[in-house]
């Protein structure tokens, strides 16, 4: 027979009680976490959100209480009145907040049952399926660790909020059903039953709205949105994402980042990380020629080097030749790895071979003997040393080289930089590096439609400087666009926009869309922008990347409270889901070809 | 030719200077409002989100930015620098806050133009239709009164997240892709492409959701929620909607209550008014009784009378053989409606006639001469005024009777006792009553599908003393159900949940679920609530109603930025739209009947 909560008042939480509460009758309600019995007495943990009490039940105390203790199991939902006693000093549990104390009850309330849960609920999750645990989700999310991951998230977005308030940012709210603003990604779409034949958007981001907001004279726009991307997804990706979304009027480049420096020293004072600002700057080249990546990890040195010149005339032939056919010839030191083994060196080497497409790896390695490694011989001694001295690199080291296409060589030493520092163990635990890269292309040419398409999207603003070459060689400009990166991950994108209708118009011709295609698609912008749009720009952080590197976890799963699974599916509600043919009938749609797999 | 913002910094907004400023050099940046030529000299009055400040160009002064100015036309973007000066005694303007001051322009840069816009941007809306302004929303957006509405609605929210903030309240995100929660209304659909043939639903709440966060032992929730119906829409409804959802464990209905009356309060105060807790609680039978009307507004009293005892064995033959079969015969006192004209009275019955179904409205009118009206010859003077004393009326007053079945006459009386307020003049301005309608039925017997169905949703609470009745007869168990109401609107409601498995299995039978249906719909949820569900309750407050209310509007597109119109269509971006035949072919579906209407 249940208890009904009745007038039951929790005093305390399970986390607070100390020995100065020690004689006081306190009431706690919460969750069995564990029961036990030792001789007479029965002692029971009893969980909330805050934390962890020992109770102790004792027959001669109390023999209701007592006789109803025995039966609870793991999981109940209980109330209890009791009194804080100091522990003897043999018992007490420095691990514990709590663990000074104990409360010996007076009066037991058992308010729920609970059937033995499928796992235990405990932060080693060792051995049970990531898909038990998505299924019972409201369990998992009872475990500790994932609790403090929602807290601290929570404490995030109330820094942010409040920060942007002080810098007199207005939260705005945009559509979720809207209209699909092309951004290279698939949309998700919405029948409309009133309009059969016609269907919503949900939004990629809120980009033309904010925009529109400074055309409306808000100046100064925020919004943690929901965003939504119907692509096939990788591990770190979902179907729907937070972005913290923002767009300022009457600013340039360095406003942006000035007040993103600001409001990051903010988000890492919730985790007592003082960082420096301002960060680091990084144009988009330097990026790739030192990083050979674009959102290059600064928690670690190991920058590529380009010897191109030590080795145009060198007696390896496959390097001088990649130099003489416009090649470049990169290497990396990785400090300290001279003791790995050559077969580690070698699967390096079919890594890059076959997800980077470079031809090889070559590598010397310097150990007290002197410089050796396949191409040792070619190069003599004395080059060797000169390249591991300008790599910074010396004694204990190994030199790994790429010669190719600047752009491959790159992209595989950028690779391999990542994948070292894992190995030899140079990432600093705690250590936040910030950084911006700056002027990134403002188009790429794509293969498939053979034509120009934005490197971020078509409002980006190009450098003033660059402005001329939109009609000659759009490939040459570079945008007013900066990614925010943090520790390897790009947490944020931005930049300053398009706010003038000619030059709107002219990007839109560089991509090569016609005048009526403009129109058709983007037509309600290119209005606004007729009728006195301020200079404006901003950026969108990814709320969920932002929150899953401060709680130091891997995967966004951790940090989002119902997530999907790679196949954008929700192993707890089992979504999506059929639904009736009186559904369909009402929309005006039919469903063509069903699939059936298992989850369905 | 237009001018870079290049280094240009704002340092006051034109809402900011005031006399102590004069002699100051600053920079504005904004929009034009106004420009006029007197004499030499041009006005251009500059506007930005925070105000206005006058700008005084003197060719002599500057005769470059003045010929410049010369081409300025409402709406451009432009900034100045230029020096503060004092107005001249008769040029200050005291409506202005900046009315005391005039800037010298030195230097005039264009940002941008502007084309002359589709219908002036100023509150006077008058003669522009809602059609052309919800097309340029954009521009709409731009009249202070929407910029205030919207600057209004962010401090709102702010202060909402702060006081559950220092409550520990948790805000936590909840799914927009999910499944169907069947709460009467209809669902958006969202086709996938992965699992074709199967269709997401966006939510009509977080429901669910948010007691799951129960089961997981978050104890406080709250998330700012967007939230989506599929409906007809009425005018003042919108297809997506903003909810403040809250959540709590171990609580009673008097907490909920206590919270919320704080947060209130708090809201309130962000308009400057302090109101009164705690708010007055009117079980919903009364409230049907006393106003006829399970929100009734408490702004004005005129409460209505039950006067079946007093006319039950009266001469007036319909009036007596109402009570004999068990009907009502109600009254409701309009004070100082003698004065009202017979014509008058006689539309307000067609009216009620027409909307309530009622067969006629009774009436007596108190004046100097005593009381008259069609009845009175019945009834006999006597018995008139003590009808009359009994509802607390007098001479000047009308005394309107429905004489009908109990629910019926509460309807029409209630109906007509708003409308009286209305024409009476009896609402005062700038006042906020909020009220509490407790004790709603648990479920009420549907006739189209003949079974009982929910009134708030079947994860409502029964009364503990009415649980037994369950089974019995569910018509007669009360819900742990509430509703908050503002001067007649209901701005919120919600309930103590069940957290029970074998009362949530109770309610489904009740509501004729088989358990294969309960499981299929629910199975979820009855499984959380085995194991280890905390006794909970929460509220979902309508915050676009809220900010409407407190905005004083009248319609929530007022409060919302991109509002749809009541076909759910966006005059602003024409979705919905057509998509292309490879994204529906994408998502394995094919559109049967394509509604043609103007509109697309």
């Amino acid at each position: 027979m249940l208890d009904h909560l009745g007038d039951l008042k929790r005093t305390h939480h399970c986390g607070e009680l100390r020995s100065e509460h020690v004689g006081q009758t306190v009431t706690l309600l919460g969750w069995v976490a564990k029961r036990r019995d030792l001789g007479n007495l029965t002692f029971v943990d009893i969980r909330d959100r805050w934390g962890l009490t020992q109770l102790v039940l004792d027959p001669e105390y109390n023999a209701d209480a007592h006789a109803k203790a025995k039966n609870l199991r793991s999981e109940f939902v209980i109330g209890i009145v009791g009194n804080v006693r100091a522990r003897s000093e043999n018992t007490i549990n420095n691990k514990l907040a709590t663990g000074n104390i104990e409360v010996f009850v007076n009066e037991l309330f058992v308010l729920n049952h609970a059937a033995t849960p499928p796992f235990p609920i405990k932060d080693d999750v060792e051995g049970v399926g990531e898909e038990l645990r998505l299924k019972h989700r409201y369990l998992d999310l009872r475990r500790p660790a994932l609790q403090k991951n929602f807290l601290l998230r929570h404490k995030l977005t109330m820094a942010v909020r409040n920060y942007l308030d002080t810098k007199q940012f207005v939260e705005l709210e945009t559509p979720i059903l809207t209209k699909s603003t092309p951004e290279g990604a698939r949309d998700y779409l919405v029948p409309s039953r009133v309009h059969k034949g016609s269907f919503y958007a949900l939004p990629q981001s809120p980009q033309i709205f904010k925009q529109l907001f400074m055309v409306s004279g808000f100046e100064r726009y925020f919004q943690i949105a929901r965003c939504f991307r119907d692509e096939d997804l990788r591990a770190d990706r979902q179907p729907e994402f937070t972005q913290i979304d923002m767009e300022m009027s009457f600013v340039q480049r360095d406003d942006v980042y000035a007040l993103l420096e600001g409001m990051m020293a903010e988000l890492m004072r919730v985790i007592g990380v003082e960082i420096e600002a301002p960060f680091q700057r990084l144009p988009y080249e330097r990026a790739m020629d030192d990083y050979g990546s674009d959102k290059p990890d600064l928690r670690y040195d190991m920058k590529l080097n380009d010897l191109s010149d030590k080795v145009a005339d060198c007696g390896f032939g496959v390097f001088a030749d990649c130099v003489a056919n416009n090649g470049r010839v990169k290497a990396v030191c990785a400090p300290g790895a001279a003791s790995k083994s050559r077969k580690e060196i070698e699967s390096l080497e079919s890594w890059l071979k076959q997800d980077y497409g470079i031809r090889g790896l070559a590598w010397l390695k310097y150990t007290e003997k002197g410089v050796s490694g396949p191409i040792k011989k070619f190069l003599g001694e004395d080059l060797c040393r000169e390249l591991f001295t300008i790599s910074g690199g010396g004694e204990g080291d190994i030199l790994f080289f790429v010669a190719d296409a600047r752009e491959k060589a790159n992209q595989a030493l950028g690779a391999l930089r990542c994948r070292l520092a894992e190995m030899l163990d140079m990432i600093p635990e705690n250590t936040f590096k910030f950084l911006w890269v700056t002027d990134f292309p403002l188009v790429e040419f794509d293969d498939d439609s053979a034509r120009y398409v934005a490197l971020h999207h078509p409002f980006t603003s190009p450098l003033d400087e660059d402005l001329e070459l939109l009609k000659e060689d759009p490939s040459q400009v570079r945008a007013k666009a900066y990614d925010l990166v943090l520790n390897g991950f790009e947490i944020g994108g931005g930049s300053i926009r398009i706010h003038r209708r000619d030059i709107q118009d002219a990007m839109f011709k560089a991509l090569g869309l016609s005048e009526e295609e403009a129109e058709e698609k983007f037509g309600f912008l290119l209005n606004a922008l007729s009728y006195g749009a301020p200079p404006h720009g901003g950026i969108a952080l990814g709320l969920d990347r932002i929150a899953m590197l401060m709680a130091n976890e891997k995967s966004l799963r951790d940090v989002i409270a119902f997530p999907k699974t790679t196949s954008a599916y929700c192993m707890m509600t089992d979504s999506p889901s059929r639904v009736s043919v009186d559904q369909l009938v009402d929309l005006g749609i039919t469903v063509l070809h069903a699939h059936k797999d298992k989850e369905n």
